[in-house]
């Protein structure tokens, strides 16, 4: 699995979560995560939880971490336990500088303020993951705290966060291996 | 997904790692996560973890705190996603309680000693995980520790993580069905 | 698995095959059946049976009682057993009232006269099946009869396939994880 | 799909619910499905429904038209989806000639009296699927009745059942390959 | 498996690669493979593989043996796997008459000159492939040659290579439904 | 995917076709193939072939150049395509010395003499291929010739094959991750 710092600001909008966007974009061939700070902008025919899309919800913050995550094998379900993962990992690496979060399903929680957003789908082809962390969460519909307020670092938690979730991704894939099946 | 607390004490040796054993020990149908305290001796050919029957390794402690999981849909990959999940959880819930755990892969760690075990598999028709965390952890071929060295009262403790574990997969079931597909 | 009846009269134009309706529409998660009266008439692009489409058919009635069902997990194959074991079902509500009817494949047949229209197919995060019976078969591209000419209550025919669908899946949903493989 | 009726009788004990029994006993390639007429006693280790397991119970009934499905394609829910589609199709069979069956899941009934038995299950390599109408029913552990009490020639039957299943999967085998997805 | 030469000339632009084309356009049901001569001249949009989209590369030749094949069962590694094989075969077919040919991924040379394209992807409904070789390779954007300058004849090469393919198919069929699983 | 030479002779009894075996036996964790000379005897309940064991049949030769291969993804369609791709990639290697070659399915001839045997399956975990290539084919049941009389040095032989082999699969993998897929 590859992982992909990348340093220009861009706008996430929604449009980034559709399969092989990270080989067109940045040439990375196969299993994924990259990163990349700037604004999220997501509404209308991008929302891909039709839970905001029937709320007519949508999703918005002055400045995120996102991370785009692709892996080309597995289903929906896979798609949604590697999000899980994802965000649990994502407190792990924080709680080590901030105490207090918490996660509830794909969303992290500073008190009652919340600091991520996510969603995890399935093209023809892959399984995807949008995480993003507000780092300046001006502009969200919630409230909502970020990095900045925190005081943490998003490059160096992004930089933790990404070689924690490949190490994982190696490791699963080992004990894929290793393991015997029961009656 | 059905959540059962086993009161009477049993020792794991590997053979309640079998697809149906929660069905016809407790009766209960379909995906489910019981829980039991009692010693842990497992070895030889009830070592489904591969790396540990090559090494000759063994699993055994005083007492642990297990729980079983059986899931009906999914494959290996599956089931070591949830897993890995379950683990993640399972610090986030001791966390409250006890600072400085850290995971790896499928272990818990508090400082240097080795807080749980674990692992995944499949069978036939299902998924399988056992996931066991030390009471107390005498007898461990290897540095460890348990709940009642940290104060963690263990019942309290598997309760929260399996009404959390429940939760989790109500919650991702829904997301299972409320996503669309992306191109 | 959730049902719902559906009062209001829609015509069925086949848009309505389509992931997440039912969720968009009727807020109902998960796998669902739901049921509703109007007119029928599905032609050129929503044509999914490309048999019909290649034969330049349509399908079209003056008032049928549609039943949608949307369920999340399963290939083509799944959707497709599915579609012939609700049309058989339908085939056993109704010989309580009506003898001498026939089921051939996906059809109903109350002598030569064709009394229902069928398709399965999936999308990229579901199965789906659209069946419907006459109930006023005018309009219809063959010799076709209607439940009102059969003297047989729409709503309460409905109603009883639905809860009998239902019923089914979940005893199949209990077969599946009370059952052990063989060799 | 092949079709094979087998003259001699032979006790049916659940052994032969196994992958590639249809293949080594009669030589028939690929999916298949055989008859046979013959006693009914499976018990013990050879129940593969763990509801029957659980309760110590057993089936047994002096004479049984049996009919056992080998399909090399599919999962533990295509194999279930089979079955009932298989059961269903018998009372359509039936239907013609004995009026006032029911069926629930996968037994059909007449009247209060059981008139069969099934399993579905899979094996490494296949789905399986028995299913057995009483002839005499003497010595089912339940009220039962067989086909020489409802005058239905058990080999008229089953021929009549095998064609109409092997027309059933060939015509879905179609539907497959005709029908194209929708977003 | 069906196999079907066409004998009127069609230029081959990558619209051919799309589910039930065959079906639509010849009315063959299930698995197929067709073949044809003529241009071939896919460009922009319906470059399926993306590092050829990447390069903003394209694929022309003004006369080729198209094949086109579609199978509906499988998934992606399913259909690369298939395709493999055919050019695999295609090289077998032609070696009889055509020493010196080799063979790189799914790409045949006969010294450094190109002499075929592929491609193998999956619909939401099959597998499928294109692969073509060049009869006359005037256009083509790298070094290469086709069957006229060897001397073979393209009737008689695809009318064989088809036939084996229809041969293997059936012969892997056969093998899958007759071994046994290992522990 | 890995590849390991194992310069000690070994008997292939039919026993090393089990999952995990190479990891076992060499230490070698996830997708490999592993080579190694010596006798072959295969016969009984070692016999995966149900076509061989139907028949009574026994696989022998006094030496034999033979190849393992796990792959921990897919089903037995992948198996067998994979086998067919892995004899196929035989006949390319041997062509190059060795004029007159031919496959059938999963076999290489020498004229009409028989140069191979082959057999894959599944375990519950992996895909398992087991490929020899007759060094000395003293013994064999049929007309069978061995690289010792074709002049081909086995170990030379078995080099260039592996390596093709995991060449193939790392193309194969990345094809997988950068093709999208059609309507």
């Amino acid at each position: 699995m590859k992982a992909r710092c990348v340093r220009e600001e861009m706008t996430y909008t929604g449009e980034q979560l559709h399969s092989l966007w990270i080989y067109r974009t940045f040439g990375l061939e196969g299993d994924a995560i990259v990163w990349f700070a700037g604004p999220c902008a997501v509404s209308g025919e991008h929302l891909v939880d039709q839970v905001d899309a029937a709320a007519n919800d949508y999703i918005k913050a002055a400045r995120m971490m996102h991370f785009l995550v692709e892996q080309f094998h597995g289903d929906l379900n896979h798609a949604i336990l590697r999000q899980r993962l994802l965000v649990c990992m994502a407190g792990e690496v924080l709680s080590d500088d901030v105490p207090g979060l918490s996660r509830v399903g794909d969303d992290l929680f500073f008190g009652e303020k919340k600091l991520s957003v996510s969603i995890a789908t399935i093209s023809p082809v892959s399984t995807l993951i949008h995480f993003a962390v507000n780092i300046d969460p001006t502009g969200a519909p919630v409230r909502a705290c970020g990095l900045e307020e925190l005081g943490v670092d998003p490059w160096r938690f992004a930089e933790r966060l990404a070689a924690a979730y490949v190490g994982e991704a190696e490791r699963m894939a080992k004990a894929r291996c290793t393991v015997r099946s029961v009656p």
